[in-house]
């Protein structure tokens, strides 16, 4: 039994140190060095495919770097019938958590005018705190319940909304429209699914309350950048803060650089790490070795 | 049995309300409208002490509304061996603890850098989450304990340093120099007292690690403003996060204002409201009325 190793180059060695400590005598091949095709049973890959996957017979189990999984689900060099995980490592979701916290509390702590007052030598003492905003968090996987633990622990009032898988504690008994129309600061961490492309549009920003704020670091194509900008342009939304975009890098005339109530971030609330996923990537690999289910295999069809 | 109330106007009616339905029949005297003045045995005060609360021969207990009580215990209108109770809202510590999360998540997640990025356009994906920094609190009260247990859960690395009063669970057994030695950002959260008058000075930025930063929410008068321009200048400090002053409205002129790497806020980390404290207000009024000792009772001679 061998691993394949085709993704990011990155943190690779660290992650080949760790896996031999942690199972002497494991071989690990790299892409494109491969011992013996039919040795290979078990697939680290990255975001995209850049190895055709059906050409090893043996394959029994496909573990991605990357969270979102929505490109590999799509490329024909990806074999039906073999189970795929996509990477939940502790430090992305930690990242991904703070990124949402720490922009929550920019939009309540008004941070952007106290900035613009600072500039201005200006001592304002309005007091800003009277309303805390209510969070609306659209997914509650792993990651949107660690997001909304944390903000309640804050003192936040925090909704969520969720396909249901059963067992999530924040999902509201309520449906899409009760829920977008009490979120003051919406929250996208949805995967990147057919059903979720293009989901943050004008209907959606209709029914969120006035003045309503959206942290959006699910991905680029779920936003329709157009209806953003009409909202925000005729004040129903007064801010976004955005970490993904439909075309990465953000292209230097886009309009969302130089929008006042757009805060832009270079994709950058969690980072992909090779080295990082080490401990699930060797969970998986040993879950395989022994017949068990991946952790955090995806459901093809529902894309993620 | 009477209250004296002469503490600020804003909020005080919400406080009489409150009041009036958990106690029925309670007398409040809003000063200078007092009944019997030997009636008077619990007084709520502001920050400072307009009423010179020696002439209520009856008076058991002082109850401020604000967190910071060094103003209060100088006044020559405080009569002596009454006891004093500061103010611990439950709004302030949430407040207070949002804005050292808040500022410990911008400078971490690099938010200057991004917005000044984003002012010219620029997509820059430079992994900056590579080391956390250790978290350092001055002040393990109730405050700089809740303050702790948030970062540690946001998965900071905190400790903590305080003069003492036992079951403190952030204080390491190091001293001073080794804790600030070890503390990338330095939370200031002390009391006013004759010893912290000036403790954020030369010496003590001297001992922090190069390109630290300090978040300062205590109180103006702890921090000696050109020590610490001299060690952001020289680059051993990376970036100050100031939101108390020595003089408040900070002055036009002040050389905090424009400074690159000095964020100025106009002490909004938390505000006081009359109307917020209002549990405890209540809770050391029957303390009073059944003679148990206040909550959050001041010791005089310790200053907090």
């Amino acid at each position: 039994m061998a691993i394949l190793y085709a993704a990011e180059q990155e943190g690779a060695n660290a992650l080949f140190q760790f896996l031999t400590r942690e199972e002497p005598g494991v071989q690990i091949d790299t892409w494109p060095n491969v011992g013996s095709i039919g040795q290979i049973e078990f697939a680290v890959v990255g975001g995209e495919l850049a190895v055709d996957l059906r050409q090893f017979p043996a394959l029994r189990a496909i573990q991605s770097t990357w969270a979102g999984v929505n490109a590999l689900l799509q490329s024909p060099n990806l074999p039906p019938g073999v189970p795929v995980a996509r990477m939940v490592a502790h430090e992305m979701t930690g990242w991904m958590t703070e990124y949402v916290v720490f922009h929550v509390l920019d939009i309540f702590r008004q941070g952007g005018q106290l900035r613009a007052a600072q500039a201005s030598h200006s001592w304002i003492e309005e007091d800003s705190l009277h309303r805390k905003p209510r969070i609306g968090i659209l997914g509650l996987g792993v990651l949107g319940r660690l997001v909304a633990d944390r903000l309640s622990q804050l003192g936040f009032s925090v909704s969520g909304w969720t396909r249901g898988r059963g067992g999530v504690s924040y999902a509201p008994s309520v449906g899409l429209v009760s829920f977008l129309a009490g979120s003051d600061i919406l929250v996208c961490l949805l995967p990147l699914t057919e059903e979720t492309n293009g989901f943050l549009n004008d209907r959606l920003f209709s029914v969120l309350p006035a003045g309503a704020s959206i942290i959006q670091v699910g991905r680029g194509a779920q936003m329709v950048e157009a209806d953003l900008l009409g909202h925000l342009n005729s004040g129903h939304l007064s801010q976004a803060v955005i970490d993904v975009f439909a075309e990465e890098p953000l292209p230097t005339s886009h309009a969302f650089w130089k929008h006042p109530h757009i805060t832009v971030t270079p994709h950058v609330a969690a980072i992909s790490r090779a080295g990082m996923g080490a401990t699930l990537i060797l969970d998986n690999y040993r879950r395989t070795k022994t017949g068990k289910p991946l952790l955090y295999e995806v459901d093809r069809a529902r894309g993620y």
